[in-house]
């Protein structure tokens, strides 16, 4: 880049003559395309917020390109979800299905995405990122134990597949969710942190838990069912530490109450020194450490960014002056290469937002805007004519047409629908059995699919199914499920005679459906709803922190497979009454039912684990996974048990409210924070100015 | 106020010179004690933040400042406790007392107190004031009540003594606990907010009972217990309701997942949808508006304290140069008035703070810090002596009390208390029966009162029982507690030959509780422990909004009062097993043992409500009311169910996350903020700058 070069242009240039001078000065040509290239991709990378550390060499540059495409992730994507849905078809299985070899497959588009990142990085680089690490580890792993199963299983003997346990790593460690991962980074640190809460927390319990069997050991007091009460040290200690999730109250209190409301006290002091303060300080404790924890993400991110960008402007600048710039041309050329998809107008209206001033070149900072520019979705609001306009203007203009478009418009159409949306709902709420009922059915699907062809008719259909027009979309896929839900129906009760109640159900839920979206006709309803969705994203990325459900899934298959079983609901086997475990008879468990919360298969498993996660009567549930323990293997009873606990905890406790509501603070876009937010951050954002305990403990 | 006097003082007289020579120019003669006293006021009522709006006549003033006397709240606060407690003698009482004259004693005071109130305030203030509107129609409420309720008794007639539900106004509007009722007023603004959120949630919910209804009508499934399934649109709406508090969660589930699993995916929809969805955005609200709300109420509160500093500052100026001045013989003479048990050593050091550059004088800013300078209370952390060495010298600073003393203060001999507390607790968890262990005790008891005593002769004892010394006094009382206690117990087994076991329960757990000071040995659970002490006050406020409790418990009481009968634990009485009521054969309720949830008495009712509040199985303890209601006034009951169900609702929410982690946000001390803490509100926080959900909403 020859520096000398600019100095010979003069301040004195006119502001419209600049840009032609520079131009004609500097072609873009001097700049090798290797060097745009490598520039593209730490713009690209920078766009994305992609950390990756790549070589500069140009083979790496492609191959970084190649390593970046959609539809190379996508693959990636794919397979690593064959590999988790595989647990429907291995046993025990939902469907058993001999599909084991496609493990194979997995791990091998697994290597090659590993060994094409490796192509990509420095090797000292590649093996000193733990992903990198732990993905090999897994891969391993995963080798060897179905190496040892297949030996053992060709013998004739059982044996347990251990390695299924880490198939959620590939998806945490693989995806470009960095999000996820900064998730689990943050839950991480954040656990050390309230440690010393959870200790104090436990010796509350067990101090309680010792006045309870002071109190009342000597009394000889049975509970409702005639099991003596509080006797028991360890009881004592499990049945107050349910209680603090409330779900045996007001249970566990009753006998002691029965005998003299004094004991109700204890009961009480206890509710609200474990139940409301300690949950409330853990909240307290997590929710800041999470917050600073996140803010110091989000501030290295920016930072990566930053040095990105700088490093992409380094490849590219030319001095002008005392100052190094970039030029159009090359800025244009950068763009082309980092965002082919951009059509050039709207490359121009970046350039013009970039260079405010006009004066055919960037500096620094402002080429540092560039990888948020490119972020921006540039909405094209200009008035696009209707294809039947074009097609066949005649008829579209004319007056009859023009009245129906004006009527379609005018808001006594959208509430004339939201009448036929009310009676609708009144004929729903009907006996579907009377036959002018479901008569009346086809009425309203016809009168919701003119809606539709009139909606079509006068708006623009490729804005009236633009991607923020929810409510659009909405209306014509329920709506035209709902004809192919009934049509299929109507065809199916003439061949058969009968209706075919999977497709009755659905064709139902689709009626009640169609009917909320009197919601839209509220102004306040409309912005809740907005928020909510527009929140969607942000939830959905914690949503995949139910990945761990898939390993505790699993470990409970495999510790507990078949030891519970249902036998349908009217099954008249004797043995039905205790889900036939004979360990079962007589339990809490059976008496409610709960047979088919088993462990039996993936689909089971995870119903069982999102009970638990509810919370109520989960130590009904645990109860019973205690005692088939207790006849099978007994050493590992506690830890079993403990980690329902710790699971169903911490679901109760962070993921629900706290990530949620923290979510809300956020702006939707999290991701993309800008340079002022940064410097919003104080530096008493790291170092909290007095030492409270939420900064010590 | 002669404003030409301060002209003629140079500036050129020498800062030592100054304060003199000021102090001999102006003698404060010059302001009357009636300015003064009207001064004192508004600088007490400014400290206290106070918002009365008195009249400035010497009368008013004297009667302002006995109204504000700690003596007068006091017994106002007493005779509010009265009212309160009457609930215990009256039927349904807990000890039936014919004390209902007591009522009007109350009632006399109350109208003495706004009597003394209406003196010192305009007349028209007074009764522009919401609150002693409110009280004057509750007093003459109460005595209608009580004309009527005699009249009817004396009849021969049972009528119901409505105006009991009353009785918390009383406790609101009377006290001095401005938070009380600034807690009440921001929940009372955050509940239209919330209003658009629990609309459309109760809308998602009677939209998923449609599906519901229409998913199960026909299957002819039936519970667990043999009752239909989901066959009723108003039992589903129910059901589901109950669901969103996972109340009955998984039972409600359990017939349509046996029949397919499928049928889970509906329920876990709704849970992610309605549990954990809505009430995020539920807490996210409230939470939002409420923080916006008190935030103004605090900026209210200090905008309103400086108006009072600035009014007291303008009745003891005098004119100095071309500033306003107060000198400090004036200032003197008003902080002994405003408080007068204020050390002179004290007084000067708070001189000293306000007039940081020994003038003389303070201006108006350094004036208006006063209020806050008067709460600051100051620790004395001078050396003092221990009484012992004033009284015998010789023997206190002989070699061998040097010895023990030095000993008491080595970590050595905390460790060593540390070891034997373990020890204790270990013969704690031993049976109580063995001679051994009880003879133990005496040893503990000695060895702890030793503790005591000991440390008591080497620091001075007030040193020793400083105020924010937790740890001593609570050592102190336990052990002394536990002493008085296991010797009156003794007596009374060598007098009668047997124990009482309430004075044993007591010492049980009074030795229990000595054994939690091993907390205070680990730094990060002491942090912890005090942090929470810290936040008590403020949890303690809102713990008081628990006095809503009161006029459930009270409308429950007139509503339900002898429908269910606990006849102890081991009737025979066949109608045990119904609690007494036909009704209740075959419920759930009765099933359970739950007999003693009943309104029967105020304490009864307490417990039960705090049962709700705790709300697992509220739905059964529900159902029973419901069932009660159904065969006594059933008009009434929807009203009720809902009232009840808001309560339980509202507690679960708001209060016991979501405020006390609000509170933990806040500075301990959250009543007074300083000026630069208001400065940093922005406009910003007044009006959001965008226009979300949560400002529109």
């Amino acid at each position: 880049m020859e520096p000398g070069l600019g100095v010979g242009l003069g301040v004195g240039l006119g502001r419209a003559g600049a840009a032609p001078g520079l131009k004609a000065a500097f072609s873009s040509a001097h700049i090798p395309t290797e060097q745009l290239e490598l520039a593209a991709s730490y713009v690209s990378d920078a766009q994305y917020n992609r950390n990756i550390h790549f070589e500069t060499s140009s083979q790496a540059i492609r191959l970084h390109k190649i390593y970046n495409h959609w539809a190379a992730q996508r693959v990636i994507y794919l397979f690593v979800l064959v590999d988790l849905l595989l647990a429907l078809f291995e046993e025990p299985a939902v469907y058993l299905l001999p599909i084991w070899v496609s493990v194979l497959v997995c791990l091998l588009t697994f290597v090659g995405r590993l060994a094409h990142f490796s192509k990509i990085i420095p090797t000292k680089v590649f093996w000193r990122d733990a992903k990198n690490i732990c993905l090999i580890i897994t891969i391993m792993l995963t080798l060897i134990d179905m190496t040892v199963y297949w030996a053992v299983v060709i013998t004739g003997h059982d044996t347990v597949r251990w390695s299924r346990v880490l198939r959620p790593l590939f998806c945490v460690n693989f995806t470009e969710s960095r999000q996820l991962r900064r998730a689990f980074r943050n839950i991480r640190h954040t656990l050390p942190e309230i440690l010393s809460v959870f200790v104090l927390f436990m010796f509350s319990v067990a101090v309680f838990s010792l006045m309870a069997l002071k109190l009342f050991e000597k009394r000889n007091l049975t509970t409702d069912k005639g099991a003596p009460y509080f006797t028991n040290y360890l009881d004592i200690f499990f049945e107050l530490y349910v209680l603090v999730t409330t779900a045996n109250s007001p249970d566990v209190m009753m006998p002691a109450y029965n005998v003299s409301w004094g004991y109700s006290i204890f009961f009480i002091v206890y509710i609200i020194i474990n139940t409301y303060t300690f949950m409330s300080v853990f909240l307290a404790v997590v929710y800041n450490n999470y917050k600073k924890h996140l803010k110091n993400e989000v501030r290295k991110l920016v930072f990566m960014k930053h040095r990105k960008m700088v490093e992409a402007f380094n490849l590219l600048k030319v001095q002008h002056g005392s100052e190094f710039i970039i030029l159009e041309a090359d800025w244009s050329q950068l763009v082309r290469i980092v965002a082919p998809e951009i059509p050039s107008a709207h490359r121009a209206l970046l350039w013009r937002v970039c260079d405010e001033d006009q004066k055919g070149y960037v500096g620094q900072e402002a080429f540092i805007q560039l990888a948020d520019l490119l972020n921006i979705q540039v909405v094209q609001m200009k008035e696009r004519i209707h294809p039947l306009e074009v097609r066949m203007p005649s008829i579209y203009t004319s007056a009859v047409s023009q009245f129906i478009r004006r009527m379609v418009k005018h808001r006594g159409f959208r509430y004339m629908y939201d009448f036929i949306i009310v009676v609708n709902t009144i004929f729903i709420c009907g006996d579907e059995a009377n036959p002018y009922i479901s008569e009346a059915e086809w009425v309203f699907l016809t009168l919701y699919l003119i809606e539709i062809m009139l909606k079509l008719y006068t708006y623009e259909p490729r804005v009236y199914f633009a991607k923020n027009q929810f409510w659009n979309w909405y209306d014509t896929i329920i709506v035209l499920a709902a004809l192919l839900g009934t049509v299929i129906n109507t065809a199916l009760k003439s061949a058969n005679g009968y209706s075919n109640q999977q497709i009755l159900d659905i064709v139902f839920i689709l009626r009640i459906l169609r009917t909320v979206r009197i919601i839209d006709s509220f102004y306040r309803f409309r912005i809740l709803l907005n928020t909510l969705l527009n929140l969607l994203p942000t939830m959905l990325t914690y949503a995949m922190l139910t990945i761990v459900y898939y390993t505790f899934a699993i470990i409970g298959m495999e510790a507990f497979k078949g030891r519970i079983r249902f036998y349908g609901s009217n099954s008249s086997d004797p043995a039905a009454n205790y889900c036939g475990n004979p360990a079962l008879k007589g339990t809490q468990f059976a008496a409610d039912g709960y047979c088919k919360n088993n462990f039996n298969n993936i689909i089971h498993s995870f119903i069982l684990l999102v009970e638990l996660t509810v919370v109520n009567q989960w130590h009904n549930i645990l109860f019973d996974i205690k005692y088939k323990k207790k006849i099978c293997i007994d050493d590992t009873k506690l830890e079993t048990r403990l980690k329902f606990k710790i699971a169903s905890i911490r679901y109760k406790t962070v993921d629900t409210l706290l990530q949620h509501m923290f979510e809300a603070e956020l702006k939707p876009k999290d991701q993309l924070p800008t340079l002022e937010e940064i410097e919003e951050f104080s530096p008493d954002d790291m170092v909290p100015q007095r030492p409270t305990f939420y900064s010590v403990a």
